[in-house]
């Protein structure tokens, strides 16, 4: 049989997770990895273990698979292009995924397009932030690397032009943005393939603590109607727009007077879309192969009235094994997601996820389940 | 973290699916498979290629493994027990595989527990089957060899003393069954836990062609309760009665006077179980992983009204990958398992799954899927 080879770049949970949605449809899945220990290095058959940042290592480890695509967004942009020439597709492509690694590039060309952003402008010293301040509401700013950050790093919050100084310290360009009065964060979550089909999961409720995405709630709750349309048909847009091929994550504000702006754009599975593994009819791994490889995408709708994912963090309990005793006696219904990573404070280490009719019970046996994991929960 | 280590005999499709489960479990997974083609080999990261009737090969591959199971019910019971004693635990253990590999065994013993079976007999010759023939209805009569039949290979429906002789050419004990007057076979899948907790999947039909499983629809339509709950607590008391731990799969007789007699036990996540992947809330493959941990089990419950599962077998068209484009299109629910394996005719090389409140409409999308897979359905 001539099934395709899909390498993945990159060993983390989501190429873990990836190569799970891949088993079933037959895809053979290579992985580049940083070390044969990564999440994903662990589960996958074929591993090269290599950096990468070296052109040599990528063009090699792109020999003799048809398509490549990404657990994270670091590769460089001419790398890509050089596959490209190589005739390797690479999906999302770099003219895409640049988007996603550049929040200057990405505020710019959402701009370009119309879609509606926080206030920002570039800066290049804390005058120039006290200056954009005073342009809008004044501080707090929110100030941010165009490249690099992830899960709260690379964001600072600067109520004062004193406390303005370190984003400017790496050298990188910096973003300043208006701090956003929203009531709560949303997500929305499309799946676009080289063909021009795409889809969109429903939107959902994405709650962070310190800047870590902790709990979501699919579909987000009392999510008015429209808005709920108005978001998809704002992340279905940018897809198209960009030219993104895979799965492309629109984390939203929702803000106090009843607007949706884009805060980020990640290009493929998300931790908003976690939740479709035991959610939704197709997860946002399986449609994210399904996309990369052009193939007709599975229908995204959800499978129960409410599903919730909660992260499993890191905590002071390495042992996280024989929590599974207590969790998976107390909840036969829990759907536990582990990443095989060793436990770091406030490292994402897995997810769990539940289902049901009855939001508050499903929400309290996510969080139990996850605390107890985690070790912040001992009953 | 202190996860487990599973080692798995045997690198079928179901050591594929097993490993495909075990890794949101995080569960370290370890596979000895004849070749490093052979489907789980295919996906698995620590393969050791070898031969499992060799007992140093077993030896050596169970070194740094928490417990051994199987794909296959092929080991010899001798190097089991080597294992055990080398204090490796193995689940399921021999004591009660053996009942998996000897169908004289099985018989004898479920005999002795009160299980409804066949009328049945170890014959010598073919005079002895025209005997056996004689104290019941006459022929047909259905001659299995003991040991070492699957999928219709070892079994021969014979219609006279004349037609009795090939049965017996092979040298192994065989055993003679009544042809049983039967309107359907349905099979209870149940796992069981060494420390004794039990789960029973709902009763399903199961449809054979030329002695190969076809079609399973979860649950059986039409089945009268009583029915359903007297085979459940058969599945569940042989579990008990032959200290199964893992996957037990009871196929069963559905005879035209509303008994059930046991046809077959499989210790194994079974055929009759692969719509549990989609149509269950905790999948056979994941209660397999976590009976053999000895870990609380998962919720065996359905998710939708109807499963079906439709076996996807070879046939003269060996390019399946371009059949996704029409499959997918066609019906974006659709969930395809395909197990890697190269098309040889009739072999089965995956499945697919449907769902839905319509059993009609559900039976049709799975055929179309799987007939359009194999190359018998070309619209």
């Amino acid at each position: 049989m001539t099934f395709p080879v899909i390498g993945m770049v990159g060993g983390g949970q989501l190429a873990r997770m990836t190569h799970e949605a891949g088993i079933p449809l037959g895809i053979r899945f290579k992985l580049l990895s940083d070390t044969p220990q990564d999440s994903a290095a662990q589960v996958v058959g074929d591993v090269v273990v290599g950096d990468y940042r070296d052109l040599d290592t990528l063009r090699e480890f792109a020999r003799g698979c048809d398509v490549i695509t990404f657990d994270h967004e670091h590769v460089p942009t001419e790398h890509l292009r050089a596959l490209e020439a190589d005739g390797i597709p690479v999906r999302p492509g770099p003219d895409a995924l640049v988007h996603a690694q550049d929040k200057g590039v990405m505020r710019a060309r959402l701009d370009a397009i119309g879609v509606p952003c926080p206030r920002h402008r570039i800066v290049s010293d804390p005058q120039d932030v006290a200056a954009f301040a005073a342009e809008g509401d004044g501080f707090p700013v929110v100030l941010k690397t165009v490249r690099g950050g992830y899960d709260g790093k690379g964001v600072w919050v600067v109520g004062s032009v004193e406390e303005a100084a370190d984003p400017f310290k790496a050298g990188v360009p910096v973003l300043a943005e208006e701090k956003v009065d929203f009531v709560r964060e949303l997500a929305a979550n499309v799946v676009r393939s080289p063909h021009g089909q795409a889809v969109a999961y429903p939107v959902v409720e994405s709650r962070q603590v310190n800047g870590v995405c902790d709990t979501v709630i699919a579909p987000a709750p009392d999510l008015d109607e429209g808005l709920a349309l108005e978001a998809s048909e704002m992340a279905l847009n940018i897809a198209k727009e960009l030219g993104v091929v895979g799965h492309l994550a629109v984390e939203l504000f929702q803000t106090r007077d009843g607007r949706i702006l884009v805060n980020e754009l990640a290009m493929r599975p998300h931790n908003s879309g976690h939740w479709s593994m035991d959610g939704a009819v197709t997860s946002q791994f399986a449609n994210h192969v399904r996309a990369v490889l052009d193939l007709p995408l599975g229908d995204p709708r959800p499978r129960a009235k409410w599903t919730v994912m909660v992260n499993v963090l890191g905590g002071d309990f390495p042992d996280m094994y024989s929590a599974y005793l207590h969790c998976m006696a107390r909840d036969p219904q829990l759907k536990i997601h582990m990443y095989g990573k060793d436990v770091k404070p406030g490292r994402k280490v897995g997810h769990v996820n539940t289902y049901g009719d009855d939001l508050d019970d499903v929400l309290e046996r996510a969080r139990h389940a996850a605390g107890y994991l985690r070790g912040t929960i001992t009953e």
